[in-house]
């Protein structure tokens, strides 16, 4: 996987970058990270590449072309270049587990981070073939949004986790959030582990975290829950859980 | 405000603040940011803070002891202090701008960031306050969450953005999606900017861009509309909008 990211702040992306799993995989050679710094593109002295809106407001707007002229180097100037131009914005479509496991197929992606009120619609229209959100809320710009990207994408590229089975078992993976972890001491503050957790029976231990993983998940994120889905087990577990309740 | 952050790794929060928002309200004085090394309390020479999960299974969990002394020396010493210790994970209550919000009326906030499996369930049970899932997405850990929460509070805080007045007026603070935006030149590879927000008349931009932002948000997220909150001349263009959908 390559990742190309367009941004004003480089540094922050690769200095963040070096610390994480995809440093620990860039090293690795498994994956690549370049960075454009979309001021190199100003079109005056003082590296500006933004520019007050047409029709007035608080904010400026990045330039279509200095972005342009960025996309066109992370192309490589190929023609045909089907490489995704992903624009991080909050009104984007919102990143999930399966967009992640969607994007880790590519062999490179392009990443735009925009800053100042936005970008130019021009360019979106025109150079941009994918807006991704991380969430409902406001951030200062798409630095940490590609950096969210890139990690959770990262992680479903084979080799990246030093442990293969570590990536698809934990909460969003599946459909339940997670189960309560333990681990030494067997006391901590006169709280026990759980007793089932010694008992060295696989199969007690199995049930007891999907109950407890389905017991997190209704509690917390009945959302998430698609009854279609479910196995006959986690069927007859959610009845009694619901039981329960009443 | 103060942001105390408890990481395994304190130099990747450090690095990718100083160049953010935060970092500039660092150099002013409004906001102050520590990190604590939750490794400094292993509790052997190797510094591992982690161990196998009771029960079996793939990964590590983050030990109770080292966690829940971090979460002290954040909290000063201090008998009955209240500050907010927030877990950043996937199965918290999903972050919003509200919560933002809400997070910035904090004068100090604890923010744990969790690695490896998860970590041991008693000490979440013990110290934390508060667990918050940035999005329904798997990342190695919470460093990235703990910075993105940061970023969307401290835009919240007095003096922090340059221009007061850009805190609410993005997508997520109200109910719309941002509008488009444009910026010099008026023709970008043959396309002009649309002829209204030339026309320096206020009145009609403001209209216009109130209904490309209902426009936006109709078509690609219509579940952040709430009709009960929506004003007269809102309720009227939405429905312009959705008689020209048939």
């Amino acid at each position: 996987m390559k990742y190309t990211v367009l941004t004003l702040f480089p540094e922050m992306i690769e200095s963040a970058s070096t610390e994480s799993i995809v440093g620990r995989a860039i090293e690795k050679g498994i994956i690549e990270l370049k960075t454009i710094d979309i001021r190199k593109y100003a079109r005056n002295r003082y590296g500006s590449v933004d520019d007050y809106p047409f029709g007035g407001g608080a904010g400026m707007v990045m330039q279509a072309e200095p972005v342009c002229q960025a996309v066109e180097e992370a192309k490589n100037g190929k023609e045909g270049n089907k490489t995704p131009v992903i624009l991080m914005s909050p009104a984007g479509r919102r990143f999930t587990q399966t967009i992640a496991r969607e994007l880790a197929e590519y062999e490179e992606l392009i990443i735009l981070c925009g800053h100042y009120e936005g970008i130019d619609r021009r360019v979106i229209d025109e150079a941009v073939t994918d807006e991704i959100s991380i969430g409902d809320y406001v951030l200062t710009g798409g630095e940490l949004p590609a950096l969210v990207v890139m990690d959770a994408v990262s992680r479903m590229i084979p080799g990246v986790l030093g442990n293969e089975s570590s990536a698809e078992e934990e909460s969003f993976s599946g459909m339940w959030l997670e189960y309560p972890q333990y681990t030494r001491p067997r006391v901590f503050h006169g709280q026990e582990v759980p007793e089932v957790l010694l008992s060295g029976n696989h199969e007690q231990i199995r049930k007891w975290r999907l109950k407890e993983a389905i017991r997190t998940t209704l509690e917390r994120r009945p959302d998430l829950i698609c009854e279609e889905q479910l196995t006959k087990e986690e069927k007859k577990i959610l009845q009694d859980l619901l039981d329960n309740q009443n």
